[in-house]
């Protein structure tokens, strides 16, 4: 039974922890239904396909527990569908009703209970610890993210590659865009558009809801996942007017994203890609944009914007967390204190090959650029911009970081070792998540809030021995880390306070000490 | 016959162009005396022992060739010997006549015939180009050094090993302290002190003549081999109380060791080495260094100073040259451009294995950093703090960076191969000498004013092809060059205007453009 079908059938859907194409239906206006926490709750109401619905109508829906009441905008989704959507995120039953200006989409009424999330379900990400992330179920998370810009604007068959990809590697977050995109080794046409297009035109009046159902398709197939999906709202690498869409219908297209994809838990905002090249809009638009995503998100999903040349000023409120285009990391520790948020070095170039200078670091740099970060309290991106000889000159190449597909460098191994190592020891004991810069910082060390992990990173240094100082009145064991070789090898003896240890003289290693 | 029994003779010798030990003796007041261009006049006469010399008596001399009239302080050398010394920058005769506060010192005349340099003689070192150097002869000198603070005052076997360390190996610069060290690896009991020594009390109203007498034959010998003294004046590695001696001491040692050392043609000034972390300086105190050392050298040799933590002003007039102790090798292109002088990054840290952050480098990172100064149109230096692993625990250890015996690292041959490329290349064409960093700094490039050559480092990118845009109107040969296996391979082809070349998709290469 498909949408059409259920709409033609007079009833309302439920769709709920679906992945890609499986549905649930139950009958509308059932007494209760079922979800479980944190996941999508969908109700679909029959509606006027007159006019312009997209313009003409509205929906809403307020959902209320107890003293709390969350008030949600439905989408027109063509063909006379309604949808509202709803992420609860508190066991219970939760009791809605929607309003409009349309008699047939008021006033309806409903309830549902959220129950237990299944395993593997954490709920949305958010700040936590000032400049770290956990889930909403108490869990820790470790951005280790990747970009594939237009992935899905691909093929259903390279899509599938890019999900295959994503599945068996180290990253839990991927950054992508909402718009299609027209760039170097982009220049094909997309499989939809998300305007209705006639010729070389857009309509800005109706969207095309294929377009957005597919895009949340893949949301829903990165959840399914556990890979947080960082959509990127706006971006320059444009053939066909998304960049330079009249303000109204710039701020129409956030509304309607919002509506749809907000529900999702795995989803974050990035109002912009190289914000700074988007020569169409000013700082008023940026402001704009970031008020209208603040207020109509009714879940505060995780924000920010990312820069090409001029750095954002990630202190301003609106900003969850700042997520930049740089790779100073030794600025990393103040912007830290600057901003009082977590800062993710998004792009700090690519590993890869190709001739722009920000697709061709080593991947021995690109792991080297991980660590980094972490030691400094932050957060790495990874990309990777490979090409074959042989596809040089071919404007079709796939490259992982535009289209998805294989992953065919040698950091992304490297990184997931070290998420592993981070997620091991960055969530132990009971002081804050994640690792604080030990200051001043000599070497490359890092420790957990209350000393229970304690991290060096030796970077192209390569001592044969070194002077440790530990905390006095704990004991640690020593860890002798390649980051390369992703061995952990233990080093012998317990340590407290000022210990020298014999190190291999060699660089790009790393030392962990646990507390016993 | 050595200088106690000249003196019984009562003749005065001339001593120029000596090798270490070697001394070539002439009658006093001959009609006069020849000596090559650049190299050292010196005058010894037999003056009073009684009193103390050292303060009592006063020595200048007035040299005149012509209009040019060039004045230079004499200094007592002990057992009644005062000596002048003078370095002719002119061909043809000069005529000197001494003053004196002291009868038998006073009205000596006597004239010097200098004739051209030998081979290899090119002359003192000075600014040209305003970021780069030149020997007095014209020849382009690009400084690549090393550093051995305490050099000179280790045993006598160990200084021939560092000598002939520098004979062979690929420095033409060397950091080294005048007054000895105590550090790390640093404590033991030099062979002389600058002062008469009684007990632990240094008399400051005595200096000791051997002490220099040494110091100075060590600057002869890197003469022979054209390496450029860079001479620390004062440093805070002491503990003998040379860190912290009276004002009045501090600028009678600068006027002494002016007096005897400006003549050697090698000769550069760095007022300190950490000028920062001597505590009982201020800054009015560096300043009037800064002015003694500025009016009282007659050749002008070239004066900076180093820094710990607390950066210079290098825009200060009395500087010749930034001598930075720093890695931010983005930053060499502010600083050329606001100090208007040639940089030397004479301290990145150096090549080891020691526990100490600016002391383990790995040789690969130490040759890096060579290139980055290159291509950013500054200059590089070297150290060496390699500690076999039995020798740890034991301070008597010797570390090239301080003692100097042999180059371990895996840098210095990788290093020569620069230099070698670099006087190849850098000085060919009418342009200015040495390397300018070609704007906006993608990649690493850099290029000679003439566009006779151009050089790409591509550090930690690995491009499998590049687009280089080449000035159109002139063809180029190009060379693929792997700085670490030191090899050269043509490039088929000439190439012009926009060229796109294929390469290797490995780090850490670069490509010469040599305009043919």
């Amino acid at each position: 039974m498909n949408r059409r079908e259920i709409l033609k059938a007079g009833s309302a859907v439920l769709v709920g922890g679906m992945a890609a194409g499986e549905m649930k239906t139950v009958a509308a206006n059932a007494a209760s239904k079922t979800i479980e926490r944190w996941d999508v709750f969908e109700e679909v109401f029959a509606g006027p396909k007159e006019g312009n619905p997209f313009k003409d109508v509205w929906l809403k829906a307020a959902f209320r527990k107890g003293n709390r009441e969350i008030r949600v905008d439905g989408f027109y989704d063509g063909n006379g569908a309604y949808i509202i959507r709803f992420m609860p995120d508190e066991l219970g039953v939760w009791a809605f009703e929607t309003d409009s200006n349309v008699a047939a989409l008021k006033g309806k009424k409903g309830k549902l209970d959220c129950t237990a999330p299944q395993k593997g379900n954490h709920g949305p990400v958010s700040v936590r610890d000032t400049h770290h992330f956990g889930y909403a179920d108490g869990t820790p998370y470790f951005p280790f993210g990747t970009t594939c810009y237009a992935w899905a604007h691909q093929t259903e068959e390279l899509q599938k590659q890019t999900l295959e990809s994503l599945r068996t590697g180290p990253f839990n977050k991927i950054r992508m865009c909402i718009f299609p995109k027209w760039y170097q080794y982009n220049h094909g046409t997309p499989p939809r558009f998300p305007f209705v297009r006639n010729g070389e035109t857009n309509d800005y009046s109706y969207f095309n809801p294929k377009f957005f159902q597919h895009i949340e398709q893949r949301i829903g197939d990165l959840r399914a996942m556990n890979v947080e999906a960082d959509l990127i709202l706006f971006h320059p690498y444009d053939h066909w007017g998304f960049q330079e869409m009249p303000t109204e219908v710039d701020d129409r297209y956030l509304m309607y994203v919002i509506a749809r994809f907000a529900a999702y838990r795995n989803v974050w905002w990035s109002l912009a890609n190289e914000f700074d090249l988007m020569r169409k809009k000013n700082s008023a638009d940026w402001d704009r944009y970031a008020r209208i995503v603040t207020e109509t998100d009714p879940y505060a999903h995780l924000r920010s914007i990312h820069y090409s040349k001029a750095p954002y000023d990630y202190s301003r409120v609106w900003c969850t967390h700042a997520g930049v285009q740089d790779y100073a990391f030794d600025k990393a520790a103040e912007w830290r204190a600057e901003w009082r948020k977590p800062v993710i070095f998004d792009e700090c170039m690519y590993e890869g090959n190709i001739n722009s200078r920000w697709g061709n670091l080593s991947g021995e740099e690109m792991t080297r650029r991980f660590w980094l970060c972490t030691v400094a309290g932050v957060y790495g991106g990874h990309g990777e911009t490979y090409v074959r000889e042989s596809d040089i000159e071919n404007d079709k190449a796939v490259l992982w970081w535009s289209h998805g597909g294989l992953l065919n460098g040698t950091s992304p191994k490297r990184i997931g070792f070290l998420r592993n190592l981070l997620e091991e020891i960055g969530a132990v004991g009971g002081g804050r998540i994640g690792f604080e810069a030990i200051e001043p910082v000599y070497y490359m060390a890092a420790k957990r809030s209350g000393n229970e992990a304690i991290l060096w990173f030796f970077d192209f240094h390569q001592p044969s021995y070194y002077d440790f100082t530990l905390p006095e009145g704990a004991k640690f064991k020593a860890e002798w880390v390649d980051p390369w070789e992703m061995t952990i090898r233990a080093v012998d003896g317990l340590f407290s306070g000022k210990s020298r240890i014999k190190l291999a003289g060699k660089p790009y290693r790393a030392i962990v000490f646990k507390r016993v």
